[in-house]
């Protein structure tokens, strides 16, 4: 049986040449699990390149380099280690991620043979031989300019994207608006997303924000900003926000995210806000949700399409699913202003919303059946204030 | 706005010979989920049969009666009622699981309209209005047999079937390895499964088995087990299990579930358990999981074919990705008896098996590496002891 325990028997018997080459490193299983988990993100499993299916790993001054691509995201983190090597190998990201899972023990040694043909990961008793892929046609990690436009925590960040994302659009018909629109000015950042059937808007003043006096703004993958979302969320270290003319990147720790940016003009949003409003409610955001969400059991069509009715006190849902049947709830409002309204819009919309906020409360403002409904934290006077605009628009139902 | 208030209004008002025939009873709400979310499982979403796509409700002496089949499989449950009323209805499952999760208020009122066609439910502000299907075209649910043969805690009914319907056949080529073999035997009951590459065999003796003396066993829908065993599972209450020639019935409180038995002759499984064994080794169950776990990454095809070697107090596991690369891990046996043995088997194969164990160690048992490896409790002296046995096929690797 030729197992993996006698294959590194021979090669470490035979002879002095081929011992002196081989180089390994010790790490850290928690490590080196933890950065393999962050850049294995970028890499596609379905990339229809080989090298691409890889994790670049190599030795470096400030400890084991970690690569991951697709070409559009770009994700490096550095591992530090108990001592050093010089190898540069690119090992199937599908394996090593299920591999670094699974080390028995704390301590892990990476060895690699004179020629970085193949990689030897060993922790306790257990030894994995991995092939290596040709580290020299791995792409170039981007280049990431000196001065970074805005610094902020990455709770603070998490939190502005998880409420803005969701509104992007999934479908790639129109590339800009499966991207996030972020805009600088002054230090105001706003993070704005649209699919043409809701649109976000998140905005906030920070301490940190150092972008150039004129740009026009910048398009952001939604993918990106979910994936830097995910490595720095609940992290109180500071995320450095870097920009060039098509390319945006991230930096936290050890971490740097790089990603190209979208290509075109994001619509003016600006344009779709209505001005004023004839009804504007208040109501408990967690009471709201799980009325939508009970309703909407009946809710017409696959978005599950609601009619909100307000009449005194009382905000009124109901739905019609044909054939099936009918259903209704209501809320009591917290307050009502303006005069009775009406609209019917898709419950999925307004879930997602209500999931996303925080606040306690959420003003509904409505402008007619025919106009989109526009939810704002309480108590905002303008459409300029609040640090929070959603809108949806509405759907005509037969009545 | 024709919603569902006025409507209810305008029956309420259309005069004394209508609202007289109107039925309703008043329920508790999580204890018409649980029985909503107990028959549901019988129900098949895709049924080309539109009537077997709902729950049949009726009023009765007992409570609320919910039934669902897809004629396989039928569970019939009761749920209590605070008041009586008459009605006899066919709601889509679908639609009732979602509302009945989602009810806002403890008590739960269930109206029915003079000719069985428009349920309303309601409960706090929440009303909904559901079209019911001719409850005439339900099927009846099947007759139980006045004695049961078996009596047994949902505990270890659970255990049983848990522990024996993995290794069912999935693929319907064999419809008899689709099902668990039950035997009677005295006091003594067996579960056998096998899908042909692997074998479970369960037995215990029980105080209340009152099974005919002549029966050649039951295979029971593996299906129809694991929907029993989610039903019963952690109950202390007593399950008692009825058979006829061609249904069983288990009946567990207020829930009875009934199923076809598959025709057919169930395998001589005896013949493949080896009667000696040239190696048997001692092992601690979770160590050698979690070994086996991580070697399997590297097992050879969407099997994870591995190969276990056992030499002096080691047991050593390997396995070869072609063109990946390889791993091995060791475990150090608790004890081992015979000569030194080997076997490649399908790991998945094995992971079943020792996440189905309870047992803290276990003992594999080889009979060469062409023969099925066993594995059994610890301390087992002949093939007819212990309370549980499984069987795995070896697979031939090229060394």
């Amino acid at each position: 049986m030729n197992n993996v325990e006698d294959n590194s028997r021979q090669s470490l018997d035979s002879g002095d040449v081929t011992t002196a080459k081989r180089s390994s490193i010790s790490c850290d299983r928690e490590l080196l699990a933890k950065g393999v988990g962050i850049v294995q993100r970028a890499v596609s499993a379905r990339s229809t390149l080989p090298i691409l299916q890889g994790v670049l790993i190599e030795t470096s001054n400030q400890g084991l380099r970690l690569i991951g691509t697709d070409l559009e995201l770009s994700i490096e983190a550095y591992v530090p280690v108990m001592s050093t090597g010089d190898f540069q190998v690119v090992l199937p990201a599908k394996y090593l991620t299920e591999i670094v899972r699974r080390l028995p023990a704390r301590e892990v040694i990476i060895t690699c043979d004179s020629e970085n043909r193949v990689v030897t990961i060993s922790s306790g008793k257990a030894i994995y031989e991995i092939n290596s892929m040709e580290a020299r046609e791995y792409p170039l990690f981007p280049e990431v300019p000196d001065i970074p436009w805005w610094k902020v925590s990455g709770k603070n960040l998490t939190d502005f994207v998880r409420q803005t994302v969701f509104c992007a659009a999934t479908e790639e018909t129109r590339p800009f608006l499966t991207g996030v629109f972020m805009s600088f000015e002054g230090d105001e950042v706003r993070l704005v997303s649209t699919d043409s059937f809701r649109l976000a808007l998140r905005k906030s003043s920070f301490d940190n924000v150092n972008s150039p006096k004129q740009n026009k703004g910048l398009i952001i993958p939604a993918r990106t900003l979910s994936e830097v979302a995910r490595i720095v969320q609940g992290s109180d270290n500071e995320v450095e926000v870097y920009a060039s003319e098509n390319q945006i990147a991230f930096k936290c720790q050890e971490t740097t995210i790089v990603s190209r940016l979208i290509e075109g003009q994001f619509p003016n949003y600006d344009r779709v806000i209505p001005q004023q409003y004839s009804t504007v409610i208040t109501v408990k955001r967690v009471a709201l949700q799980e009325t939508v969400d009970r309703v909407a059991i009946m809710g017409k069509d696959e978005f599950g399409t609601i009619r909100l009715t307000t009449d005194n006190d009382l905000l009124t849902i109901s739905a019609n699913a044909p054939e099936v049947g009918k259903a209704q709830d209501q809320v009591t409002t917290v307050s009502m202003s303006g005069e009775p309204g009406e609209i019917a819009l898709r419950s999925r919309y307004l879930m997602d919303i209500l999931k996303a906020v925080d606040d306690d409360e959420v003003s509904l403002r409505l402008t007619g059946s025919l106009s989109p409904v526009v939810i704002t934290q309480v108590g905002v006077e303008s459409k300029d204030s609040g640090s929070f605009l959603y809108l949806i628009m509405p759907v005509t139902l037969n009545a």
